[in-house]
C-alpha cells in the first residue's frame, strides 16, 4: 500500500481555554509518526456555522449549500478513518462536534473506522462522552474501534504543545491507533476491491 | 397552592421546516391546560448563539457574561419543571439542544423533574435522543420523569398548528405530564419547606 | 417524620471476590447513620434464580408464582428509596442486577428515588455501568438522582470490613446520599398526602 | 474464498414464551442463504447457568473453568461474525444475554463485526436494548454494524416458524446483513493476512 491513508481528525469543542487543542496536537504527532495523511477538523477555526440544513439535504448535487459545508464534504469523504477528540459536557458531547458531524451524510463516513479520544478534568476520562460517541459513529457508519482512549484530568496530562506529562498518554494512543490503524487498512482494501453495499 | 407551577419548554432543534414546532404547540396548550405557566425557549426565535463559555463561568456575579445568557438564566432557575422536546440526529440530541441546556448551570436546574418528548420522521420516535436525554438531565439534576413521550413519523401526527392527527398524541401526553405534574409538585413542596442540599 | 424512611440496598454482583461486598457494608453503614431503615438485596445470599418470568406476569394475585418472588415484591413496594450498588461488566450492568431488577414491576418501584454507586478496578469508576443505570431506573420509575457515586480502584478504596481507605469515600457517599434522602422524603410525602398518578 | 464464513448467533432470552426464538429461526434462514455457517447460542436449550466467574478468569490454559465454559469459548473465537438477537427489559438487555456474553474474553470476539435484532411488543423495536449494545459490543471488540435490524410488534411480526408476516422484514435484514457480511469478509482477509494487534 504505496498510498498513506487519510484520517480526518475532529476536535469537538469551540470554548474558550479548550483543552482539547492539546489533546489534538497530541495526537496529530502519534498519526504522523504512523504515516498517516491528517487533515484538522476544528470548528472554530473553521469559524463553522450552527447547520440549519446538512449537506445531503440540499439535493445530490448540492445546489444552493452552503460553500463551507460542500467544501468539507470532500474531507469526510476522502478519509479512510476518523479520530474524535471530544470533551463531555453534562454527560454527552459538545454542541460544536455533533454540529459538525451532523452536517454530512452518513454514506461519506460509511464503512471506515472511528477512534474515539475523550478528555475532561475530572477523574471519569470523558466516559459518558464516550458512550454517546459508540451511539453516533455507529448511527454515521464509522465504527469506532473497541478501545477508548479516555484521558482524566486533561489539564494535567499536556503542555500546550501538546507534549504529554505523564507515561499513560502514550501507551493509551497507542493501544487505540494499533486498531483503527488495522481497521483502517483491512476496510480501505476491502473497499477498492469491493465497494460498499448499496 | 394558589401560584401556578412554571415549566420552561425547550424546544430542541432550529433546522429549516422542523417539525417540533409542531409538537411544542401541541405540548404548550397541554401544559397551560393543566395550569402551568408556560415559558418557551425556542433557540432560533431567541437567536441564542453557539456558546464559548456557560454563563457560570463568568464567575458568581456573571461579569461580562452575554447579556442573552443572563436574562435567560432566571428563567431556568424560576422553572418548577422542564419539559424538552427533541428531534434525534444520529441517535443523539440536536446540537442546537445541548448548546442551550449547556449554557447554564446544574445548580439552576437541580431538584426539579424534567418530561422527555422526543420525536422522528421514522418509526423509533426518537427514543435513541431519549437515551441521550436521560443521561444530560440526570446530570443536569433535572430527573426526567419515567415516561417519555416518544413521537413516531411525527410529520403526520400533528397539522401546521399542533393539532394532533391520530388519537394516541393525547392519550402519550397525558401519561408524562400527569407524572411531571405529580413530580414538579412534590419537589417544589419540599424545596419551599426545607430549601435544597447544597 | 417519627417513621424511618425504608431503603432497599441492591448488591448487584454475585461474582467470586466481589468487591461489591465492601462497598455495600460502608453504604449500609452510612444510610443507618441517616436513620435509614435498611434492607439488603444479595442476590447470592438469597440464592435468586434466573427469572423465566417477572413476578407481575404471573397475574394480579401472583398465583403460581416462585415464592421467592412473591416475598421480595413485598420489600421493592415497600421501600421510599433504593440504592443500587452496581459493577460494571463490559460497559453495562452485571446481569445478577438486571435479573433481580426486572423481576418486579414498575408499579412496585415508582415515584421513589435511587441513588446509583458504581465500581471499577479501573480508574474510570463504572461510569458506563451507571448510564446504563440512567435508563434503568428511568424506566422502572425510580429516578435516579443527579450525583452518581462512582468508586475507580475500588479494590483499594476499602478493606474487608467496608471501611474506606482513603478520604474521596465519606464526601463521595454523601453527596449522593444528600440528594437521596432529599427527593425521597419529598416524594414520600407527597405520596401520604396525594397518592400516585394511576 | 472457498471457506464459509461462521457466524454465530445468539438468542438473549430465555424467558416462557419468549418471541426471540421466531426471530431467531427467520435470521438463520437469512444467513444460511447467504452461505454462513451458522451455529446456535440459545442459553436456555445449552441449559448456561449463571456465571461467577468468566472462562478467562480461570486463566490461560482454564484449569478448573467448568465444561460448558470451555467447550463454547471455541465457538465465539472461531466465528468470523455475531449476530445478536435481543428482546428488551427496561431499556435494557436481558440478563440472560449479558450473562452468556459476559463469560467470554474480549479477545474472543475481537476484530471480527456484530449485527444487531433487537425486537419489543411495543412500538419502539428494543432501540434502547440497541443502545446498550453498541456499548457491549464496542468492548468485546464484535464491532456493531451500522444498521440495526429494529423489530417492533415482534408478536405480529413472525409466525411461529419464524416465517415473516410482513415485507419489512425481508428488507430490514438484508439492510443489516448486507453490511455484516461486507465487514465480515473485510475483516477475515486482514485476519488471515495480517494477523491482530495485540
Amino acid at each position: 500500500m504505496a498510498e498513506k491513508l487519510k484520517v480526518l481528525l475532529i476536535l469537538g469543542s469551540i470554548r474558550d481555554g479548550r483543552q482539547g487543542l492539546r489533546v489534538v496536537k497530541f495526537m496529530r504527532r502519534k498519526l504522523e509518526e504512523r504515516n498517516f495523511d491528517v487533515t484538522l477538523f476544528d470548528p472554530l477555526e473553521m469559524n463553522f456555522p450552527m447547520v440549519t440544513q446538512p449537506v445531503h439535504f440540499y439535493g445530490p448535487e448540492r445546489k444552493k449549500a452552503p460553500k463551507i459545508l460542500v467544501e468539507n464534504e470532500k474531507y469526510v469523504k476522502e478519509a479512510d478513518a476518523y479520530v474524535i477528540v471530544s470533551a463531555e459536557y453534562n454527560h454527552n458531547v459538545p454542541p460544536a462536534l455533533t454540529n459538525l458531524l451532523d452536517a454530512f451524510p452518513g454514506s461519506a463516513y460509511s464503512f471506515k473506522p472511528s477512534g474515539l479520544v475523550t478528555y475532561s478534568q475530572g477523574q471519569f476520562g470523558g466516559m459518558r462522552a464516550a458512550m454517546a460517541l459508540r451511539a453516533i459513529t455507529g448511527e454515521l457508519g464509522c465504527l469506532s474501534v473497541s478501545n477508548i482512549f479516555g484521558i482524566p484530568t486533561v489539564q494535567h496530562a499536556f503542555d500546550p504543545e501538546g507534549n504529554p506529562q505523564n507515561s499513560h498518554m502514550e501507551s493509551g494512543a497507542k493501544k487505540m491507533l494499533d486498531q483503527l490503524e488495522w481497521m483502517a487498512k483491512a476496510m480501505k482494501n476491502h473497499r477498492d476491491k469491493f465497494g460498499v453495499p448499496s
